[in-house]
């Protein structure tokens, strides 16, 4: 992993976000090849899964959106993590992620020196009236309470109460700042002598107005503009709507490189169904997503579909698979595909009073449609055809045998699909190779152009980044007009005439 | 415009937000069709800033970045609107949109109706000591004051003072809800006594640590990482670093539909060249910039070229070009072309400690670039062609003279490129028009099947979104293997063998 993230940085593919200002925790920025490599990897899903089909549409809704989207969506009350505070360690924790322990059972507290462990002895005794005993850094005695995890950093059993902390940004709109018209208040006396759930509440209602969210998902928008597109496309049931675009999440565990960041890229898809239908819906788009992750990976066993529990299916959806793939770390979630049921055109019927509903013309009849979602990161997937691709082979060179590093990209994929060169920078071989790149760029492939160094190296810094063909203008060419064309994964090469060699990379490009 | 904003809706290009609650205030959805023409627009920028070109490179920064970017940028202080409101009619508004007078010029008060007249007479008194003459719902003889404006509702002199509002929506980062925190601290007295700036700066410390902004603009994260993508790219004097996506700004006035909305989406470029260079590169981009909006227009002399005065140019820019377009509302700005000079890396460099520099490696020199910035509006881009596209026009029908209207959209940008249409739904016309949308879905073509109604709506109902061409299959397909396609503009139609369609429909769409 620590390979990957490096030649990330390195040859540009993704950068820390304000590095020169230290850094945002869990904040990323592709560069000029990642941001290449994410936008083949979605303009790929758009292709697939919009373009390609008769079935399905677009949609590209604004990040921020109506409050009360999300008061019906469930986001506001439910999106939130059960954060607890360790009253040792003052670790502030996910209670759903800490360690297990039975209640009652004897725990071991371990502090991060002998002085803390002391201060702590001290403090558990006053605060608590539990004596320890203490054994270097470490405190024996204390037995689990009535929740069944501890703290994950010391092991302590004494903590706050879960509080529940909403995922979602939250942020203001409109031309009033809140916290001008709360100093006023605070000055003015409007708060004393409150306290508890009042000043909070009166709080709350300086904000409240103005208090909008960033979306943490892309789905809502679809469920809310149903009945807009329905009609102004005049779209028959069975059909789908498409978004890809960021999501926002104020996750408190960030953690594995991109892989779970506070600002993330998603492709969702509702796809609006007949009730009855919808089981063999949810199988279809389960087979069809996971052919899809697979047709692009060098190693498809590495992707596999998991069925969801019953315990850990949401009380609406009536199933859920994940489709995970084996990162370095194990096996995580890429997409989820669920049957979300009616519940959530219902919800924002209810929440809106709107009629949100299916009039099917020719049975006659009208109902409210269930809903399959493939629901996929982005993000997460530029990271698997990272892991999936990056390979380190022996390869027998001049000077004995040397370590290639390769990104065996799909050439979907690769953020350049050739690079062309001239063996030296003379003998008007540049001339010729800057001409191809730009026969190549008038269509649509994004060649670059590479003379600094010897070939060989070249060569390798093309396999560092996935580039699947390089074209060379040699002597020979001068010659007889025609050009080698080496392969990435074989590092074959083989002699093509020069104009040819537009029409070899567009085939090379289709046939993949 | 009110005819396109219907159109809009009607067909699928934009929809309120959040419409079913009662919309957001100017936040726009792209359906199904106003998602395709904007990736168009945005993807044909890509292309011919990045990918056609061997000296700009891509960049995708997190919307989200450190605090410390907005306070270097000179965002968190100078980024915000003179804002005034009017003590009589409660108005907020900017001072500098404002109606302009001459101080001491007299003023007319002119109020929604009598009631309010007379109450506005009596408070105006009360409060100013100032005695108005009323006549209906005016109020005569009261002066201008010193300011050069009036409230732009009621006319009234009598306002705030000016105070500054930062444009930059405000959001806290991590896992700590500083509302609770303000809470406690209300509630243990921590504000009691405290008073004026004391108190604002005791209330600032509770969300300073935790407040991000959402970006008001692409163009700092270019200058952020300049440094990180010279290195990994290996970048040679002049390169440009280009980078398209969303930005945020909570407008007071919003207008002109999605012309001026607070979540819009822009295209910018910042192209680093030698001091001394800069003079060329700013009309090298203004001419690049302004070709490029005219090639997909079907009025190109509906642009032009405004050069800012000195006195509207920002202190450290040394020149700025606005491109503009004839909007049904007037000129109005679609991109900026600045000469930034070398301010904004000089800035960041100060702020973070970082050396962001050039060594030139012939010269054997090291300096700070200068910055040409290319910044363009997407959205507004999308209502540009917009504009530009649509036409009504007077055609003969079989019913007599009938009214056309047509999206004279470039092929480049329209969200359909060609719709496939079976005369009749029998005969096995459907079967070849699909097998055809499927060929043409398998070389990138974004095809549309349409077989619903008469094959004259049908042809008025593409006219309306766009699609360039509309190929039929009729009886004539099945007795000699051709079909008609009928031009969108002239409604020409002519007569093409149906295994000939794909490369016509690819050819058209390269030689436009």
């Amino acid at each position: 992993m620590q390979k990957i993230i490096s030649l990330c940085k390195r040859r540009g593919f993704v950068f820390q976000s304000s590095e020169i200002y230290g850094g945002l925790k869990s904040a990323y920025d592709y560069g000029p090849l990642g941001v290449e490599m994410k936008r083949n990897l979605m303009n790929a899903w758009w292709r697939d899964t919009v373009h390609s089909r008769e079935d399905v549409v677009g949609l590209d809704a604004s990040i921020i959106m109506h409050p009360k989207v999300w008061q019906a969506s469930g986001h506001l009350s439910g999106f939130s993590d059960p954060l607890v505070d360790c009253k040792v360690c003052k670790e502030r924790f996910r209670a759903d992620k800490a360690p297990a322990v039975e209640p009652g059972q004897e725990v071991t507290i371990e502090l991060a020196d002998k002085g803390r462990a002391k201060a702590a002895l001290t403090y558990i005794e006053e605060q608590f009236g539990v004596t320890l005993k203490r054994s270097g850094r470490q405190l024996n005695g204390a037995k689990a309470g009535d929740r069944p995890y501890v703290c994950p950093n010391c092991g302590s059993p004494f903590m706050s109460d879960e509080r529940n902390f909403n995922l979602m940004f939250r942020s203001f709109y409109g031309p009033v700042d809140p916290m001008g018209a709360l100093a006023s208040a605070i000055e003015s006396g409007e708060f004393n002598g409150l306290s508890g759930a009042d000043l909070r509440q009166k709080l709350d209602g300086f904000t409240k107005d103005s208090t909008v969210y960033l979306r943490p998902e892309t789905a809502q928008a679809m469920f809310v503009q149903y009945a807009n597109i329905q009609q102004s496309m005049s779209l028959k049931i069975p059909f789908g709507i498409a978004q890809a675009g960021k999501s926002f999440r104020n996750e408190i565990t960030v953690e594995h490189f991109i892989f779970r960041s506070c600002e993330f890229e998603q492709m969702e898809m509702e796809f609006f169904c007949e009730p009855g239908t919808e089981d063999e819906w949810f199988e279809y788009w389960k087979e069809t997503r996971m052919g899809w992750w697979k047709k692009f990976a060098n190693n498809p066993e590495n992707f596999r579909v998991r069925t969801h529990e019953a315990s850990e299916l949401a009380h609406y959806a009536k199933g859920c698979y994940d489709v995970e793939y084996r990162f370095p770390w194990g096996w995580d979630e890429l997409e989820g595909i669920a049957n979300r049921t009616d519940y959530d055109l219902k919800k924002h019927a209810e929440h809106s009073g709107s009629k949100i509903e299916y009039f099917d013309p020719v049975e006659r009849k009208r109902y409210t449609p269930y809903v399959i979602e493939p629901a996929a990161g982005a993000t997460r997937g530029v990271l698997t055809y990272l892991c999936d691709a990056y390979h380190e082979e022996q390869v027998e060179g001049p000077k004995g045998t040397d370590t290639r590093v390769v990104l065996k990209l799909h050439p979907q994929l690769a953020p350049v699909k050739v690079a062309v060169m001239p063996l030296v920078k003379k003998n008007g071989m540049p001339e010729k190779a800057r001409a191809l790149v730009d026969a190549l760029f008038r269509r649509g492939i994004n060649a670059s152009y590479d003379a600094q160094n010897a070939i060989g190296k070249r060569y390798r810094r093309h396999d560092e980044i996935g580039t699947p063909w390089c074209l060379t203008i040699d002597g020979e060419t001068l010659e007889d007009g025609t050009i080698t064309i080496r392969d990435r994964d074989t590092m074959e090469q083989r002699r093509i005439p020069i104009d040819d060699a537009v029409t070899e990379i567009e085939t090379l490009l289709r046939s993949e």
